[in-house]
């Protein structure tokens, strides 16, 4: 719950914010707080609390059309688009779609929706669910038959994914408890066995189950505040910082960043956290900015457990479809989560209510230096004068932490000079760990699903898979999907000594069925052409997709959790462009069946040949906890680039001016 | 060739080495510049100059025994193991083996080798060998009748690999010529159609063929060096730099650095280049020091080329063992090859005529601050109190730059608190590209092996696979090498409603025919761990190899390159502990014929469960040139980590205090 104090901050900032016009206006930026509150007005209007039950799951901007977008960047004097806000509400308990015109005033539509699956859960729901135990007569008995404190109690909502019932499940939650006493860490001490199921729009406890008494894993050994922890500490680094004397040498106006060559927007959304859109890239031999990527987030997450128990099977989680990516973005750290350099930006989203809620320093931005080069040679020719050249890098990051619970995932868009973007992000946090009767590996005779990484503690084996949208315009927005295959030929010319090189085949894929690649089992390079451009000396204009490591899903492909993440049973999938596809999970991922996720919609076999185009990208871990994940993770990255491939002439950063 | 002068300046510094007592002797020390001399001294005396023919092709360190060192490690005050040197020359056109004593002053075994490949070409050969084209007639007609100055005209050698010849041929190079004219950058302007073979032992050219005349690539756009780019030039940077106000954390004594938990010992070979030996962690839990790995280094570089035109075919080069990747490895420059934080070393190896040559400043050892987290949490169970706890990562950093030529390799080792062992290459510098008739793609109906990058320019498709020798002690030097599988169990118990979920199998490699992994296809965790040792919990000590990004060879098994190459036919390899292997691709790989190779060294089949063992784990590169790598190449990088598996009882920087 947001404190009354909070609140009534809120409504005082945004009778300031009402008086400032908006100078800095670009279509894509977030909802302002004042257009938060504007929705909340016009929808509690038009559903009144003294009639309805009515609460905010989500509200997000209505993107115009890229038609709109791209015609008022190309000239910035027409007149704004509309401001449109996309509203999921629960009314009375059902779910509502309403589109609410911020010019107009009003709504301009509204929807029931029907269908299978349920909005993002927000916080205060959750927060009211977790309550709820302390006072439930049943759970208070067993945590007084387990010798707990009750007061030391603390709970977490778990969504339940689908298993194959016929029957729409009403929007329940599943609850497990942790025990404090002592510690921070009530992640790594579950009370295990017990299971309650909340009916989020009754909000009350429907099912209780306590099926088996396992010890809690104790205090010792889990706290990680410095302030609690005991020495001996480890030796300190002396200070390590970055300085810049000259200041950053980026430059914010409203949402708009320029950096270098690049130029891109920064928004924020409640659901897919931070996402970069209109980045492009400057072209000195060509003397004009040119396109890259028009929207880039994080558009599903998704967690499965390798655990069987009761208490466990479901887990399955959509990070971004049932908690949302953004609402999980808490503030940064200055000095610590970033460099200090780095800038830092605040975001809003809406709460339970509609009124928006600050988030400060959720994103922070900064040059990174991490002592690399960007490009060197030594010429060696003459012995006498090696002549070296070196160019050190420099990019831009862009971060954000979402916290989902246990996990801490570091999200990084890197803006490299030379046209680059990296995109990485860093796992870190805690485990999500079983209690255990077990206190030693050797007596362990039976699958435990996971490493005992403390005593009483399994660490349980699960996966990530972070899927990306990415809808790449390269130099324009029709742009076709090359695979470029590295293929050996056997070579029968008894001319040549050789008997094998390897080549390369290009193919374009006409089709989405032909653009579905699992990555790993042959050397491909997957590129973005424009097929209507082509560089002086001919070649396609692209960028390239370079993965850090694959991973593929190990689940079965009729497992109920796949048949919902059966997004990620490919690492690359491209689609025709299409507004209302963002979600590969599906718009309603909690208790989603599958039946609206990247899967389906690639299934209409769309022609992606010199269209608008998307691309879509998972990567993924397969997680074996050890020791050292306890009690708190060391970071662990993955990521992949998308690296100019042809689109410039020669090296773009050969000109770059070394620092003095 | 070495000028004169530099040749004064070491005799004249070595005498005051003589006169320091070698306080901070390490039996692994790289060897001295007064030992060189006096290795020189030994040798020339045995084969005085007056009655032979004599080159210094490598002199080393030939290290004690394993055995020897830990000893004299755990006990320093035992006296120093005696001090050896290998020494590979080449008398009177014939291949020796030398074993210098420096204690007994003496040469304790020699040996002719016989058999086949030859050994590392030294600098002094190759400049030689370059400039007997000025002088060749036929060569000075051919460059005449292309038009150009022979005074613009400079070569290079090129060794010739092995392709199925039965008699063994001279210790030959063929040399390729390039054109200046207006650019440093000789690498973008070959001169095509000329192939020379220059006998090294007889330094005569012994065959010259002028096949065809191909328009040697205009110098505009290859120009790369900063005082002769002409404008416009891209928007300079502010500042950014690293600040250490109370200097840096890490302590270097002799060759043996300690920084945070981490101590080890950095050495240089001719060959190798940068060698990490005896790295351990001190654990604060068990408070002791503990083994990891006991040395490090790269061991072969394949770099096969893929085109079959008569000027490329054979271009299959062996980096280290051909060219020497530490002969290889030239000055840093400060404050742009490495932060302003970073401190240099220097190193030597021995000229051709066994005299010591110093090589400043070819180490950098720096802290690396990215603005990267080490780990982190936010706690939101109570949202009016967010507690959040952030350790930001600083790690050490050794890096050299090997320049083979026209490619530069940067060699990051990187130590992390965590424990983790980062190694990464980044590859810049030139290509190495085809003259060309073609000056647009649509003009080309043929495989030209390669990417049109400029006019008259094809990028040439290649590979880069590095090995790395990874002698792995976790914990001791009795280890075990673990495959740990990850398996989708189908589940058949009706009780769960889920169908699947995967498990791992560990399966220890008995012998080294179990221990060849090809990654990539299945989903494995290859685990270095101490079968004689177990956490608390009774999990197995390990390390884990964690590779980013898999590639493998595509060459067919059959084809000469690969045959020579056939250690890189695995991604991973794991050999019984041999103190005589280790180059991968043979210790004469120049016009070796794999027979000395880790792939024949593995067909042993050696047992090799719990035993002193070797990782060698191969990273690699495809590369399909683009513009973009025009001139010169922005950096890209591979490499893996070694990172702990329940070699700490838990989290071991869980008690590292931030800075503040």
């Amino acid at each position: 719950m947001v404190p009354a104090s909070k609140t009534i901050f809120f409504t005082l900032l945004l009778h300031i914010f009402f008086l400032i016009p908006s100078h800095q206006y670009h279509p894509l930026d977030s909802l302002t707080p004042s257009e938060f509150t504007q929705i909340q007005s016009i929808v509690t209007k038009a559903y009144p609390k003294s009639t309805y039950n009515l609460t905010f799951q989500y509200v997000g901007l209505k993107e115009p059309t890229k038609q709109t977008v791209l015609s008022w960047l190309r000239n910035e004097t027409t007149t704004n688009p509309p401001r449109q806000a996309f509203v999921v509400a629960r009314i009375d308990h059902q779910t509502h779609e309403i589109i609410v015109d911020l010019s107009l005033q009003g709504i301009t539509s509204k929807k029931t929706y029907n269908g299978y699956g349920y909005p993002l859960l927000t916080g205060e729901e959750q927060e009211d669910a977790n309550k709820l135990a302390s006072t439930y007569p049943l759970f208070v008995a067993s945590i007084s038959k387990r010798g707990l404190k009750l007061e030391e109690v603390v709970c977490g909502s778990f969504t339940v994914g689908w298993f194959g019932e016929e029957r729409k499940n009403k929007r329940i939650v599943k609850m497990m408890c942790y025990y404090l006493d002592g510690t921070l860490n009530a992640d790594m001490r579950p009370i295990e066995g017990i299971t309650m199921t909340v009916d989020l729009d009754e909000m009350k406890i429907i099912q209780f189950r306590d099926r088996i008494i396992v010890p809690v894993p104790k205090s010792d050994g889990t706290e990680y505040r410095e302030s609690k922890l005991k020495p001996p500490f480890r030796p300190s680094l002396k200070r390590t910082t970055v300085v810049q004397p000259d200041g950053p040498s980026f430059n914010i106006v409203g949402s708009q960043i320029r950096w270098a060559d690049w130029e891109f927007h920064l928004s924020f959304d409640a659901r897919a956290g931070m996402i970069i859109s209109v980045a492009s890239i400057y072209d000195p031999e060509k003397q004009q900015s040119r396109q890259v990527l028009y929207k880039g987030h994080v558009s599903e997450l998704f967690v499965p457990y390798m655990d069987l128990t009761e208490e466990w099977y479901y887990r399955s989680f959509f990070d971004v479809g049932e908690y949302g990516y953004g609402l999980s973005s808490l503030p940064l750290e200055p000095l610590r989560d970033c460099p200090p350099n780095a800038v830092f930006m605040d975001a809003y989203f809406a709460k339970n209510d509609g009124m928006p809620l600050k988030m400060p320093n959720v994103f922070c931005i900064f040059e990174r230096y991490a002592g690399d080069v960007m490009w060197r040679h030594t010429e060696a020719t003459d012995p006498e004068k090696l002549i070296r050249e070196v160019r050190p890098e420099v990019s831009l990051v862009v971060r954000t932490v979402s916290t989902v619970g246990n996990y801490d995932y570091i999200n990084d868009w890197e803006f490299k000079q030379s046209g680059s973007i990296k995109v990485t992000v860093g796992l870190t946090g805690m485990l999500e760990v079983r209690g255990t009767n077990y206190t030693h590996k050797d007596q362990i005779e039976e699958d435990v699903y996971g490493t005992l990484i403390a005593e009483n503690t399994i660490g349980v084996r699960h996966d990530h898979f972070l899927t990306y949208r990415l809808d790449l315009d390269v130099d324009g927005d029709a742009n076709s999907f090359v695979k470029s295959k590295l293929r050996t030929v056997r070579v029968n010319d008894h001319g040549s000594p050789r008997k094998s090189y390897w080549t390369v085949d290009r193919e374009t894929a006409r089709t989405e069925s032909a653009a579905r690649i699992k990555l790993g089992s042959e050397p491909v390079d997957l590129l973005f052409v424009n097929p209507n451009k082509k560089t002086k000396m001919g070649n396609l204009i692209g960028y390239r997709l370079v993965p850090y490591g694959v991973v593929g899903p190990l689940l079965s492909d009729d497992d109920y959790p796949q048949i919902r993440a059966a997004f990620t049973n490919y690492n690359a999938w491209v689609t025709a462009y299409n507004i209302s596809e963002k979600w590969a999970g599906g718009l309603y991922a909690d208790q989603s069946r599958g039946d609206d996720t990247l899967s389906v919609w690639s299934k209409r076999n769309r022609s992606i040949e010199n269209k608008d185009i998307v691309l879509w990208y998972t990567l993924g871990f397969h997680h074996v906890p050890c020791q050292e994940d306890f009690p708190v993770m060391p970071t662990f990255n993955g990521g992949f680039e998308l690296r100019p491939s042809n689109f410039f002439e020669s090296n773009p950063v050969l000109k770059v001016v070394p620092p003095s």
